[in-house]
Order: C-alpha cells, then structure tokens, then sequence
C-alpha cells in the first residue's frame, strides 16, 4: 500500500517512511504546529516513543518496527556479519521505550521473527515486514470501523476519551476510528471529547482528527464526562486499549475506568476497540498487568518540586477496567460482547 | 476581629479590607505569583469576581459585601441625600457577577439589611456589616472544621475537589478547614488533591495552601480518582457546596458529581462543608439550580474559534450532586447525615 492510500481514510499520518528514516509527526506540538522530524536511528525512534513525540499503542508498535529497521540498516553497514547481534540490542532499546503497550512487543517479535530468515543486505525484507505491520494495522482499523458501527446502530451521541485515531495508529483509529464509520452511516449526530489530561490527547489531538473529517464535536472536562452522561446525551463511550487480558480486563489511559464505572451506573453502555495484537493472552487478567506512571512534573508547578516539599503528585497513565464493566471489545477478528474468559477463548479461536 | 487574627488561622488571605479599597489577592496568578490589587469601586468587585481573580463561594459573598461598602462610599460622596438608590445599583451589577453562590445574594440581602437602617455617611455602618460577614465565615468555618473532624476520625486518606481553603473562605476553609482540623488531631496521613480543570484549582491553590501549611499532599489528575479510590487510599472524598437545595442536594463544581458516583461505588463515603448561608431553602432540589456555563474559551485551543469550526466545548462550572449520594452535610449550625428533606429541615430549625 503506497502512503498515499493512507491518506486516502485519513486527513493526518502519525509516521511516514522515507529513504531518510521515519518521519513522525510530532504529536505534543499539534493542534498549533504540524511538525514531521526525521529519525534515522533505532535510538531516535526509542526517544521519540519514550517523549511522547508518537503515542497510541498501535502507532507505537509500527514505529518500533520501522525502528528495527533503521537498526538493520545502520548494523548491516557496520558491520554484514553480526548485524543480527546488534539488532536485538536496538530491539531491546526499543521495548524499554514504553512499558504498556502491549502492541510494542507484539510489532518487535514480528520483526525479530522476519530478521531469522535473512541472509545478506537486511533492508528490503525488514522494511517490507514494517510496511505490512503498518498496512495490516490500517486494514484492522477498517475491520473494526465496520464491526463497531453495526453496534452503535442508531446512536445518536457517543463519548471518546484520550485519542483513539489516526493519530495513534496506521491510519483510521480504533476507537475513533469505529466513530468515523457510525458517522458516514448517517445517524451519530455528535462526538463528545473528553480533554484527557495531563497530555489533553482529546483536547489537542481528538477534537482536531474530527475538525478536519467535518465531524462536530464537544470538547469537555474529564471530570464533567458523569454530568454529560446524566443529561443524556451520549448512549456509548467508546475507547482503544493499551492491553487487553485474557479473561477481558483492559488497561487504557487513564480515566477510563472511571468512565467505565459512570457508564454502567448511567446505563451507557461501554465498547473497547483494539486490534487483536492487543490482547495479552500471557496476562490471565487485569491485576497482572504493570501500569505505567509517569513523571510527577506532568502534573505539578515547578514550585512544588523542591527537595523540602511536601506536594507530590500521582500521574498514573493508565488504569484498568475490569471485564464486568464492559459491554463489547470489538476487533478485527471480531467482537466479544461481555468478556469474560469463555467468550474471550472463543475470540483467540477465531483471531488463529 | 483584626487582620492579625485573620492571619493567625492560615497562613494566607484572600481578601483584606484597605483604607483604599478592597485588596485582592489575584488567584489566577497562584502558585507562581502573589500579587494583591486594589479594587475601589464597586464595579471593580464585580469585575474581580466575574474574572475569578477571587473565586469560592464564601469568599465572594465577603468580597461583593466590600463591594457594596465602596458603593456607598463613592455614592455617598456624589450625594448624600441619594446615595441608597445609588447602591442599589452597585448591588445589582455586583449580583450578577457570578450566577450559582447562593451565599454571594445572601451576603448582598445581609448588606441591603443594614442599609436600611442607616442616616448620615454609611461607610461606618456598612464596613462594620461587611467585617462582620468575613469574620462570622471565619468563625463558622473553624466550627466546622471541628464538626468535620470529628466524623472523619481515624481516617488516613481524605480526597478533595477544587479549592475550599483559606484562598475560597473568610480564612480557614470549609472542606478544607475540615482537612486542617482532622490533620492537627494526628490520624490523617496524606490528602490527595484533583487537579480540577479547567481552572486547575487543586493543582494551582489546593495544594499550595497545604504545602504552605506543610500538611503532605498528592495532587492527581481528576480522571485518576477513581483509579485511586479503587487502591484503597482514601476513605473520605470531602467537598465543599456553592448551592444546597432544600432537600440536600448540592451544586458544586463540576466533577463533585463524578466524584459522588464513584465513591459510592467504592464504598468510599462524601462529606460536603459549607456555611448555613449556602443553603437555599427557597430552592426546593437539585434540579431547580441553574448551574453556570462559562466560556467554552477555557477549554478550546484558539484553532478551533474560527465561525467555520464544527468543533465547540461543553464549559458547565458546577454540577449537582443529588442528597442520596452524600453521607453528611456539615455546616457551623450542626451536621445532617444521610440528607434528606426531613433531615435537612431539623437543620433549618437548629439555624434559627
């Protein structure tokens, strides 16, 4: 697939490749600058990662794999007869880079399984697994828009937290993406954005992927999302998942469980979209799963970081809803309406 | 009561009364600055209040009642024969600076009270009125503390929403001034405080007052309560009330709701703190409050303004908590547990 079909499901691309390395677009500048920097190293794609520079699970993975591919690259030329060696070194830079994100470590052990075959000039069969990386994850995005829809049916008002589109993807979006396919069947009437903070993915990146698609949209305080539940508006939230458990747990941005817990006591019901790469078989459920906290400084004012201070802040990134409060997971290889760990089987069949 | 005294119960003031006019400490530059201006007229206040320069209930019915005071002043000096036509004025632009504190209409109906009374220059009589609305919050938010205190017990972890300190309040704070009490009695361990966007209120004022009062503070996200409740760290949410209904119901700022929803389901309990005055007892439930909206500005990037832009924000200030999710209710008159109209009304009879 050429980078211009990409464009052709979605106005942005997070991650372009180009015979100079991997071109990101830098998302902490977005909605006021539409930056794209160049990363030409393994290192570089691992930092852009880790600064947040790229974010959105899937989108992650894709440029770890492109960042292997850099590695290759750079290894090969050093030096033909060892570059494997010093590949895994890059893949493990790559993997300290965020811990949650499942797809992660999906994307690197595909890409650790292409390297085994090869033998000579590495570029055109790593960078041909990338590609295939980026487009299958396009391809899920389109799956699940479809699958997701025929859910949401008539719903006329949904809520979306963090970003879930073609931002933090290959292209389309999970969960943004399955609003994006409601809406061209013509009967969603409005998105509601929570502003998801600290990183105000839904206030920065959310609110502008709908701009440009024409979608109206309301952006909203995290903690006004109960208040908007009450008056009715909205009859889904739907998200993406940074992991999903074997028995259904999901781990996503944090807030989310707290919509969880509002939607069933406001009996809106809750979907989760993420492509089956998600899904952690190995974790049996969601107390398994290590979330991610990052630095207090995203939170507090400077004046609060002296070393006699007595203010900390808690910046975790991510928490976990348990299954019993969700009502479908959709993927690409199919939806699973009440997880638990029989339906969830059912779903692992279906994805071999 | 002198300014010595306000000082003594915390360390900072939010309102002090000057030969020249009202002193303002401007909240929208805390933490980084702490700059106070002088406003000398009555409009001035009005603009003060409406700007947020001063925020929380409490302290803006001590403000508009200095408001007032200028009023008379400035009236008085233009013509003494008029100037009580003159005020009236003063009060309905100072009215209609923010529209959900009860307390703001009470202090102004407190103030109308003793003009009536008045023949000759009014600015002793009225500075008298309006020092006794300051130090009567003052003295109400020190019972409360104890009352609060003393149903909280042995509690370790306490969460709190917006700013309800010193910075809100006559000095002392209402949920807040509970905090401080339940501190210096030895139990508690650590407050956590929400961010509380838009204005970030926890972030910027909450725990600046507490690191000011070195009492160890954690400040969170608001989307991370939840996730923090679902840990076990606190066992109390404590807030205070910008309006309570007859029946208990109370509006608050936005994300008290959310709160309430999510501590019930966690088994963690709600305390509301605010003086008798907060009580609207014309004001029969919850859903005949009408509750702010304000500029969708605070939420939206500058990008999103343009007319041709099908991106809006949704900017409720409060939300309203209904009684049946708050455990106590705690003002300087006495505590009402479980709300309910009945139970509220014992209180109406107590604060007679």
């Amino acid at each position: 697939m050429s980078d211009h079909s990409f464009s052709a499901v979605s106005a942005v691309q997070a991650l372009k490749w180009s015979d100079g390395g991997l071109e990101v677009l830098d998302q902490r500048l977005l909605p006021g600058d539409v930056v794209y920097q160049i990363f030409d190293t393994a290192a570089g794609v691992a930092e852009a990662i880790a600064s947040m520079r790229v974010r959105g699970a899937p989108a992650i993975g894709i440029a770890a794999a492109y960042g292997v591919v850099l590695g290759a690259r750079a290894a090969y030329a050093r030096d033909p007869a060892h570059w494997k060696r010093a590949v895994e070194d890059d893949i493990a830079v790559l993997a300290r880079s965020r811990p949650t994100a499942v797809n992660l470590f999906w994307a690197l052990e595909r890409m650790r399984e292409a390297m085994a075959a090869i033998e000579g000039d590495p570029v055109p069969a790593l960078l041909a697994a990338a590609r295939r990386i980026h487009e299958d994850d396009l391809a899920a995005n389109l799956a699940m828009g479809e699958l997701g829809a025929a859910i949401l049916g008539g719903c006329k008002g949904v809520l979306t937290h963090c970003n879930t589109g073609a931002l933090a993807t290959g292209g389309y979006g999970t969960a943004l993406g399955v609003i994006r396919s409601t809406w061209r069947r013509g009967a969603l009437e409005r998105v509601y954005a929570t502003e998801t903070r600290p990183w105000s993915q839904g206030a920065r990146l959310t609110v502008w992927e709908l701009g440009q698609d024409r979608i109206p949209a309301t952006l909203l305080a995290d903690s006004a999302a109960a208040w908007l539940m009450k008056s009715g508006a909205v009859q889904w939230v739907v998200v993406g998942a940074d992991r999903i458990a074997a028995n259904g747990d999901v781990a996503n941005k944090i807030g989310t469980y707290s919509l969880a817990v509002l939607a069933r006591h406001h009996g809106v019901k809750l979907m989760v979209v993420a492509p089956i790469s998600t899904v952690d078989w190995a974790t049996a459920t969601g107390e398994d799963i290590v979330v991610e906290e990052r630095d207090p400084r995203e939170l507090l004012h400077p004046l609060f970081l002296g070393s006699d201070s007595v203010i900390g802040a808690w910046n975790p990134v991510f928490d976990v809803t348990p299954a019993a409060l969700i009502d479908a997971i959709v993927t690409e290889a199919g939806v699973v309406t009440n997880p638990s760990p029989d339906t969830m089987a059912t779903l692992r069949g279906k994805a071999r």
